[in-house]
C-alpha cells in the first residue's frame, strides 16, 4: 500500500488508481472467500423482517452502485424500490413512515455527514437500516442496524474504482442470500477480473480515439445502465470529458438530438434481456453514423465501430455488471495519462465529501 | 393554432416552441380554473385509499415532471417514493407485489407503449393506477384505474414546453388535494408567468454568453433539481449543446473536478431550504472562478456572474419550479437561434417515443 497521500504530487501520474484497479481480483476472492458468510447471515436476519419496499441512500459512485441494487432488488426480489432524495430529509425535514421500509446506505467512507443523518433519521422512523461501507468503525456502520463490510482495504485515489466493483459483489451477494441463494454465479468473477485487467494495452488502443473528444455519451440499459453511469462519472472525475450517461430508452427522448458523427458513444451492451432491450437504440445510434464503441459480447462488438469483448460464456447476466466497468475504469484512466493529466489528483475533489 | 407539423419546415425558425412556450399562462389559468375540481376529486378518492409507498414512472420531460411529484409527496405527504426502473418489468418482467402502492404514471402523450405496458402490469399487481396526460383518450389513460387531464391544448413543437408546467401544476394540486388542502399557493401563478415571458429580451442579452458554449453543468438542490434537470435536456435537444445537470450534493461528488473558468454553470437557487442548502456548492463554484449563473431572487443573482431575476415575495417554495423553468425554455429557444439552428425541428426526434 502506497504511503503517498492523494493531494500529495506523485512521481509516476496514476500510480495510486492504476494499483488499486490491479487490487480487484483480490478484493473480489476476498468478499467471496471471507465476507460471503457474514453477509448472508444478515442477509437472512433482513428477509426473516419482510420488508415490503426498499429506500437506496448514496452519492457518487456509491450511487450507481445502488442504482445495481436496485435493479437486484425489483428483479430478483420483486421488491419495489425508490432512490432516495437525500435533501427531503436533510433540508426539508420530511417525516416519512418507513415501516416495512429497508434503507440501504452505500458509502465508501461511511463518514458523509449527510448519510449518517439521513440513515439516523431513517432509523427513528421505523425503518430496516443496513449500511455497505468499506469502513466498519464508521460513523455511518454506527447507526445502522446492520451492516456489510466491502473488504476493499484502503482506497487512496480520489476516483473509485475497487470499491465500487467490491459494493457490487457485496450488494449481489446480499440479495441472492435474501432470496436464500448462494450467489454461486459469482464465483468466477476474480478469476474473469484478473484476465480483463490483463488486457490493458486494447485499452491503450481505444483510449487514443478519445484523445481530443470535447463531448462523450454512454448508454446501456437494464443491469448495465449503472456501469454506464459509473463510467460517465469515472470519465468525467479523470479527464473532464463531459460525459453524459442515458438509458437508452431515455436517449431516445431528446438526447438523441445531440448525437452526430462527431460525437462519440460508448454501449455497454449486456449479455441478455438487457442487451436485448437496447438493440433499437443501436440501430439508431448506427443510422445516424454515430462513432460507436461497445462493451460486450464478440458479436456486439463486430457490429460497432470499435470495441472491447467481455467473456459471456457462462457468466449470469446479473453479475456482468462486475466485469464490464472494468475496462472503463481503464479507459478513464488511460484517456486522462493520454491527455497529459494525473487520474490520481482530479482537481476540486476530496475523498469523502462534507454534504450536509 | 398552427396547422404545421414538426416535421414540415417552418417559415420562420421556432415558430411553433415559440408560441406554446407562449401559451403557458392560458394553460396554468385553465388548470386552475377548469381543472383544479376533477383533480381534487381524484386525490381525495386516492387518498381514501391510503397508499403507504409511490412509485413513479416516466420518461423525458414527463420524468422531471414525476421527480419534483417525488419532492412533493415526500416533503408534504411524508410518502416514501421511489422512480421506477422500467425496464425491470418490461425486459426482466419483474413482478413486485404492489398492494398500497400507487403508481403514477406520466406522460404528455399517454402513448408510449412501455409506459402503457408498466402500467397495466402495475394494475394487475395490486397496484392504485394514477396516470397524468396531455390526453385523455390515450392508451395509457384507458389502462389507469384514475386518470388526470393536464389540459394544455396539442402540443406541436418536440421541445415539451407547456405540458411541463402543466403537469407540475395538475401534479402540485393532486399533492395538496391528497393532504386535504386547496393548493391556494398556485393562485398568483399565471400571472406572474405572463410577467416572466414578456422579459424575453433579458434571456436574449443572456443567450449570447452561450453562442459558442460547447458544455454547461446545470445544478440545483431540492425542489430546484427538477428544473436543473428539464432546463439541461431542454438545451440539449434544442441547442445540441452538452448540458450536464447535478443536484448540488452529486456536483460535489466527481463531476465539480470538470468545471474550470470557461465551462458556464447555471444555478437554480430556489427561494427557500433548497436554495439554503445549495449555498456551500454555490461557494465552491465561486471559489473556481465558474462563470455561474443563477435563477433565483434578486439577491442570488446579484452575487453571480449574471442571471435571471424572479419572483420569490409570496411565493411559496414548492410552487417556484412551474415558474423557473420559464426563463430556461426561453434560454433554450434564444440559444439555439443564435446558433442558426430551429428549436421545432431537432434532429432525430419524434413526438411519440415508441420505446418498448
Amino acid at each position: 500500500m502506497s504511503a503517498t497521500t492523494p493531494t500529495q504530487q506523485t512521481e509516476q501520474p496514476g500510480r495510486i488508481m492504476s494499483g488499486e484497479l490491479a487490487e480487484q481480483p483480490a478484493v473480489l476472492r476476498r468478499i467471496l472467500e471471507v465476507g460471503a458468510p457474514k453477509i448472508r447471515e444478515v442477509a437472512e436476519q433482513i428477509a426473516a423482517k419482510r420488508p415490503r419496499f426498499v429506500l437506496l441512500t448514496a452519492r457518487g459512485t456509491s450511487d450507481n452502485a445502488a442504482l445495481y441494487a436496485k435493479y437486484l432488488l425489483e428483479v430478483r426480489l420483486g421488491l419495489p424500490c425508490g432512490l432516495t432524495s437525500m435533501s427531503t430529509t436533510t433540508a426539508y425535514g420530511a417525516k416519512p413512515d418507513l415501516t416495512d421500509v429497508l434503507v440501504i446506505t452505500v458509502s465508501q467512507s461511511g463518514g458523509s455527514p449527510d448519510l449518517v443523518a439521513s440513515t439516523k433519521a431513517a432509523r427513528e422512523a421505523g425503518a430496516i437500516t443496513l449500511s455497505v461501507t468499506n469502513n466498519p468503525d464508521s460513523p455511518l456502520a454506527a447507526v445502522s442496524e446492520y451492516h456489510i463490510d466491502i473488504l476493499a482495504g484502503p482506497e487512496k485515489a480520489l476516483p473509485a474504482t475497487k470499491t465500487y466493483t467490491a459494493s457490487l459483489l457485496a450488494l449481489y451477494l446480499f440479495v441472492e442470500g435474501m432470496a436464500g441463494n448462494d450467489g454461486s454465479a459469482a464465483k468466477a468473477l476474480p478469476e474473469l477480473a484478473e484476465q480483463l485487467l490483463a488486457r490493458q494495452p486494447e485499452i491503450k488502443t481505444l483510449a487514443g480515439r478519445y484523445r481530443f473528444a470535447e463531448r462523450m455519451v454512454i448508454t446501456s440499459r437494464g443491469y448495465g445502465y449503472p456501469t454506464a453511469k459509473e463510467a460517465a462519472l469515472k470519465l468525467m472525475e479523470t479527464s473532464y470529458i463531459p460525459a453524459l450517461s442515458y438509458s437508452g430508452a431515455d436517449l431516445l427522448h431528446g438526447p438523441l438530438a445531440m448525437i452526430d458523427a462527431i460525437s462519440p458513444v460508448i454501449a455497454i451492451v449486456t449479455d441478455g434481456k438487457g442487451g436485448q432491450a437496447l438493440q433499437p437504440v443501436l440501430e439508431r445510434l448506427r443510422g445516424r453514423g454515430a462513432d460507436l464503441v461497445v462493451i460486450g459480447s464478440q458479436a456486439e462488438v463486430d457490429k460497432a465501430s470499435a470495441g472491447f469483448a467481455l467473456p459471456t460464456e457462462g457468466v449470469a447476466e446479473e453479475v456482468q455488471p462486475i466485469l464490464e466497468i472494468l475496462p472503463l475504469q481503464m479507459l478513464a484512466y488511460e484517456v486522462t495519462i493520454a491527455r497529459g493529466q494525473d487520474p490520481d489528483a482530479p482537481r476540486a475533489l476530496a475523498k469523502v465529501t462534507e454534504t450536509h
